[in-house]
């Protein structure tokens, strides 16, 4: 298959992008910048560049996602709509404009986790966007056109991002990036749509 | 106790209205127009001015939310940011903003719908905006400051709403809007924290 994978460059992005490689598939990247299309995802308009570039392609899996990490009380509107902005709005634009570009039978896979069923201190803004791409992720399932499917891999901290989040995380479970990447693999090549992978 | 409740002229705030009036209550309504304080949730300076009117209150309950209801396909990004500012930024305004002006022991009490769970055709912001507020809500209870609380009610279709929302719901087994008016004050009156009520 023909992949386009966006956040390609970050710990999970070249966890999925190696399993889908391996996999034998073809893989256009994007990212901010390091990739083969430059996209921020934040920006409509710059998706919609992005989908131009990569031309048509049988999947979309994206590994990008931002929120604001703060104590409840420190949070600032423009946080919050940052947060919105950053892991969810992004993620439903390059759903509803791939839906148009990418093939009939094409699969999409977004990124949440853990904090969307387990909080922890500083990371409701990862809930908030969470839990909204996991209840999107079955409404659209329903909504897609054609035969186009989606899911979403909503895995616990990574073992190789304990050492930046161990202190957010402590007490969790780590699994390792590479088991967030196989969920991808799943959701590319299996026909399951609607699907939240928790990965823990 | 004296209960600030947002969106109280609609179906469901004039219930919960109703119900925590015949519990003893003292409420004080706030909606567009035709309450004791005129707000528009969806922006933030007006939050503040209504939290200013209202002074202390030892509960805040918001019967409000707005999403637009389109295919998936024909929703533009507008329409995304507006579901998103319509029924999930305005509530966590809500509960950032009231935080630091109710009593230390307050209660917030949100509003979502079956929707975050099973979704229904054109309902993909309503979808997105209730799975949001859920998490934060789960996130937002182990954050307030001092004994606040946060629960979410988050009923399917009412009975009193199939004439309007019945092509949409079709199928569905609709609920008097009278039984979420007592999810909301099980959450008032109550001690949990966290919860979603599901009234189906």
């Amino acid at each position: 298959m023909r992949i386009l994978l966006a956040g390609a460059t970050g710990t999970l992005g070249k966890a999925v992008h190696e399993a889908l490689r391996a996999r034998g598939h073809e893989i256009v990247t994007a990212s901010r910048k390091g990739s083969d299309i430059s996209v921020d995802i934040t920006e409509p308009e710059s998706i919609r560049a992005m989908y131009e570039k990569a031309g048509r392609v049988d999947a979309v899996a994206n590994a990008a996602g931002w929120v604001p990490w703060k104590p409840l009380t420190e949070l600032g509107p423009d946080d919050v709509l940052a947060g919105l902005r950053g892991k969810a709005f992004s993620q439903v634009e390059l759903v509803r404009q791939g839906a148009a570009s990418a093939a009939e039978d094409a699969s999409f896979t977004l990124v949440t986790g853990v904090l969307s069923r387990d909080p922890v201190l500083t990371g409701s803004m990862a809930s908030l966007a969470n839990g909204a791409i996991e209840a999107f992720v079955r409404a659209a399932a329903i909504e897609l056109p054609h035969r186009q499917r989606i899911n979403v891999v909503s895995p616990t901290v990574f073992t190789e991002s304990m050492p930046a989040y161990g202190e957010i995380f402590v007490g969790f479970q780590p699994v390792p990036v590479a088991a967030a990447a196989r969920a991808y693999v799943r959701s590319i090549e299996g026909r399951q749509t609607g699907r939240v992978y928790v990965v823990e």
